[in-house]
């Protein structure tokens, strides 16, 4: 029996996110070392074995490999920029959520520093870390993604998308927007139902198969984008598909019509310049075309 | 062996769903008689051994069955009230998208008219109609339900609600604006990773594995309304859910940003009122406080 040496790491940030990361390499056996900037946090960790640094200096120096998990961009910044020197010949990886010029602008922040970096998006919620299910996108250093993917792989499914640094962010944000979307729409038809003295758990048994058997049809319409066909036999109308009905009905129960009404929006301003014969993946113009309510 | 007598059945309203729908009952060997508003959409239909009625009036008298899948609630009286005397006595199904008001408004008609009133949700796209995982939902006359069973089972799993016309409707509507709201969030994901050269097909394959697992975690959203309760240590924070760097990204992309401007103010009307470290599954409160944006 041989024995692999694991990579000591360390973690910044443990909110839910962090939390739920540094479980996972400390359960793998990692040397692992955590940091918050509210202390308290890491009682549990501590428990299972993990080290609690008494400041981000004694964190970042402890490990060759630095994961950051903070609130935001400045975030990153505030903790970070005051230990860049500590930082320096270390690999850092950010999978704080930013915007995809956030994430590039911290990667040429990290080159002046002579710190690696790369930059992961999480497609996963705390409890799904190192589940199945769990994936993580990652741009920016191909070289820290290939020596530490063992480290990576504890999350869950590790993607390289390319070394341009906010690539991940995008495609994170991308994904995101869809989930967040999607939780909005399921809050918006429970309060629709709530009106009828239907329960959100009885909703949610008929909405989630409903919603799963569905959302594979996203894949029809991504194939019309793609070709710029938006006609077809097999397209319902946009006409068809106009959610007047459905603003009305929200408006009846008295519930706000902000999710629905949005979509309705990208709907009209297609019927409005004449495509409502065409398929409802015509929406995507209305996207594409940029502006905002 | 015995042969069993097949109901029956008209179909008024050759859309992509009025033809999905009557190329399944014929497909079942029911005699099935078709009307379109605009003749020579019923092609197909006759050759698979439906009958084109003439006029509306000829197509009503055909069959004790009158399926209406119309444009809308107007269209439905204007095509059936200038034959409510010939529909009385027959049984009257109305799958034509309404709100909960409207629907309500025909079963009343109905009555009057001594018409038997079935109200119909039918969740499922054309191409679904007849396949696994179509549903329909029904509400109003039980005995139609019930006498009509075997027709209506032809296009999906049938779910009767009860005798209030319009909860079909209610129903119809609140799982449709959970579908329109994830092709919306599907197509402003995908109009974000356009900008860095991703097909819109290469993003589904990754959206539509991810937003199947992630659909299932409206569950715990639905727990935590029925139980009023938004906090919970397993619930990541609406603060740590703004979606301000998303909207960011979307700007900076050139893309429309209603989708998650809307899901973002559901948020932010939370934060705004001081419930920052509740869980997520808050913003239900927004969507039941009603209002509009």
């Amino acid at each position: 029996m041989t024995t692999t040496a694991r990579t000591p790491v360390t973690v910044l940030g443990l909110g839910a996110m962090g939390h739920a990361l540094a479980a996972a390499v400390t359960g793998a056996a990692h040397p692992t070392t955590v940091w918050n900037r509210t202390p308290g946090r890491a009682g549990a960790l501590v428990d299972a074995g993990a080290t609690e640094a008494r400041d981000v200096r004694a964190a970042v120096t402890a490990a060759p490999l630095v994961v950051a998990c903070l609130l935001d961009h400045a975030s990153v910044h505030e903790v970070l920029d005051p230990v860049a020197d500590a930082l320096a010949g270390r690999t850092l990886v950010n999978v704080t959520t930013t915007t995809p010029e956030q994430s590039r602008e911290l990667a040429a922040w990290a080159a002046g520093h002579g710190v690696t970096y790369l930059d992961g998006g999480i497609m996963a919620t705390p409890p799904m870390i190192g589940q199945p299910g769990s994936s993580v996108l990652y741009s920016g250093s191909a070289e820290a993604f290939e020596a530490h993917r063992a480290v990576l792989d504890i999350w869950g499914e590790s993607t390289y998308l390319g070394d341009d640094a906010g690539v991940a962010a995008l495609y994170d944000l991308a994904l995101l927007a869809g989930m967040y979307t999607v939780f909005a729409g399921f809050h918006h038809g429970a309060a629709m139902v709530a009106t009828a003295g239907i329960s959100a758990t009885e909703f949610a048994d008929r909405a989630v198969p409903f919603l799963s058997a569905m959302i594979g049809h996203v894949r029809t319409d991504a194939a019309a984008i793609d070709a710029g066909d938006y006609g077809g036999p097999e397209q319902q109308s946009l006409e068809f598909s106009d959610l007047g009905d459905m603003v009305q009905a929200s408006v009846d129960a008295g519930v706000a019509t902000d999710v629905v009404g949005a979509v309705q929006a990208l709907i009209r301003r297609q019927i409005d310049a004449g495509h409502g014969t065409d398929g409802f993946a015509r929406i995507y113009e209305s996207v594409r075309a940029g502006g905002t309510r």
